[in-house]
């Protein structure tokens, strides 16, 4: 939750954008005493407007608020530049801010027009509906098909970080775009927000793969409003923001739509961790792998089949030391049959275990990501038009 | 056909090796007066033992006959390369060749064991039924799920070029396999052969992409006769093997399973043909894109973000100057809508033609792929266990 850190305000109101009548525009704003801030985007070349706005307000390390809307990804619509200012200068307006504090992040259908005028009069609503427990409206107003809010906190030596997400992948009608907020009541600087940001997402978000597809408007943000006076140690500050990360994402993967398997793919004795990461994620991304997942098969030959699309330079390893075991059932040793498959059962619990042993080192990597079934296919191609 | 060039004899019988008792072991037979040959393998690191074997074989850039049978792809299986080797030298002994002479093809499931006998005792039978004009029977004992036989010929000039595969990718149970036999009786020396093998097969096997999953057994290829007398033109030649893998290629999207939708991704006024081709394969293998395929939903937003993906270093082009049209209408211009998505019609053609524009240059590339249906995820997960 945002608002569990000291210094922050929130709120989630219902600006009109979203046909369904539900809450659409958050808004959170850091009190201070500082506005330090972090921020890591997409590398998609195509971002939506609030993206261009948003790294733009970061770059100097300092942001007051951030105003978040579903219901519009404001992606490839034309004149949507204007809208992201207008959005931003109304809220710096109404918190007698300047617009260049303010952060931007929008998610929804992408290529529909957006007009500024309900973003506009729903900033003067949230702003009004700003308290300090209103973290939880704010993660309920960055919904899409999520089916729950998705909240984490985390506290250690004085200080606090709270966090709010929507969900990734899978979203329909538009793309399948990951909002993130960040906040703490530690005392830090611009560097190590960033730093521990950074890190975390990598080894966090960048680690959850529900379909390959990268987004246009993924956006992550840690405003720090060291209203704890609290200084912390900067690796135990980057640890606690990876724990948010990494709760955060875990429900995620866990609230995918159409998904009946969340899926942990642990790559391990790889020679380096980009090695076991490059196998883990060409596994993870393997639609015949994600398919078997969804039919409880153990078909580890589709596995070790993507495993051998990586390049022997990323991630060395012999064929015939492979080892895949499933739910801790070793269904493959030395690259062949153990006769063991009868053994797997993948139905009585949502989450699967795949390890595969590379056989060539001590170092490991894990990807999560969701099998492939027919609720994916019909949430990505039935209700869209 | 393969038989259709002359200097060849085929057959297709059933070794047992299928449960339902279909075909299920072909042979063909290179008559001469020459014995050349060339081959195109998968690039995948887990190679099926007849991959390894056959690699071997078309090294020196000859070779007299080849055997390929469906049923199980004798990889990951302990003692597989014992079995291709005694299916290898049992071909040998019926035709009073050596071994090494022996191409080895096998599709199927994967990390079932195989046994040499019902391969070797169809080989006698495959043997006694070689005939010039058994290129059908041939083409139909390798099919797995392929719905039909896939085969082509081509003639210029006094000499014929003949073909024969199997389909790509969203075969249940086992992986996406594709094998392919060209037959010619042109006059042709080894490296001609293999030029015209590896650059055809880099513009048509290569720029089809079913679910971007690469297969442990893939082989294509080339046999040359001779028998025709003619010497052809090296790059004649070379366009006439092309134009038989492209048909064949074409074949095998359209019968590949589970899909409602064939899709031509175009990406053109690209600065390189390498990016144009990097950012069709990008949009190929984007899940969002193929379930909208599937849904009918003109929904360009996916097909430009997937587009954003490639490096700008792979395909350099402005956000701004993309256009998207969907089976000739413009829906999106300059990089933002223009109001057209309701003008497609994707219902009335099982052919959907995408074109990219990158407003970067002349190159162009296209990438055939299918939709994302309900179908590809029941033959890759339902039917399996």
């Amino acid at each position: 939750m945002i608002t569990y850190p000291k210094g922050f305000r929130a709120s989630g109101i219902t600006a009109g954008l979203k046909e369904s009548g539900k809450a659409d525009l958050a808004l959170v704003v850091n009190d201070g005493p500082l506005d330090v801030a972090a921020g890591v985007f997409t590398t998609n070349r195509i971002v939506a407007w609030p993206v261009v706005w948003t790294r733009d307000v970061v770059s100097d390390g300092k942001m007051r608020a951030v105003v978040l809307n579903s219901g519009n990804a404001n992606v490839a619509t034309p004149g949507g530049m204007a809208v992201t200012e207008a959005t931003a200068e109304q809220v710096a307006k109404v918190l007698s801010i300047v617009a260049s504090e303010v952060g931007v992040c929008s998610t929804g259908v992408i290529g529909t027009k957006l007009s500024a005028e309900p973003l506009v009069a729903g900033v003067d609503v949230a702003a009004g509906a700003l308290s300090t427990s209103g973290g939880h409206d704010a993660a309920r107003a960055i919904m899409t098909t999520d089916t729950r809010p998705k909240e984490a906190t985390f506290e250690a030596g004085g200080y606090r970080i709270g966090g709010m997400a929507k969900g990734a992948g899978m979203i329909a009608p538009g793309m399948a775009t990951m909002l993130c907020v960040i906040t703490t009541d530690a005392v830090i600087d611009a560097e190590t927000a960033q730093e521990a940001l950074a890190s975390s997402s990598d080894k966090t978000f960048n680690r959850i793969d529900v379909d390959g597809c990268m987004s246009t408007n993924d956006t992550v943000l840690l405003l720090a409003s060291g209203a704890s006076g609290v200084t912390p140690d900067a690796q135990d500050f980057a640890d606690g923001v990876r724990r948010v990360c990494q709760d955060l994402a875990r429900q995620m993967i866990g609230d995918a739509e159409g998904a009946s398997h969340d899926i942990a793919v642990r790559v391990t004795n790889a020679a380096s961790e980009v090695g076991a990461l490059a196998v883990a994620r060409a596994i993870a991304q393997s639609n015949l792998f994600k398919c078997a997942i969804f039919g409880n098969d153990p078909n580890w030959g589709r596995i070790i089949s993507a495993a051998g699309t990586v390049p022997e330079s990323v991630a060395p390893f012999e064929p015939a030391d492979l080892a895949v075991l499933i739910n801790g059932i070793a269904v493959c040793e030395n690259g062949v049959d153990t006769g063991r498959r009868d053994e797997v059962d993948m139905q009585s619990d949502r989450l699967v275990d795949i390890e595969l042993r590379l056989g060539s080192g001590t170092e490991s990597a894990t990807v999560l990501t969701n099998d492939l079934t027919y609720d994916y296919v019909t949430e990505n191609s039935a209700y869209t038009t």
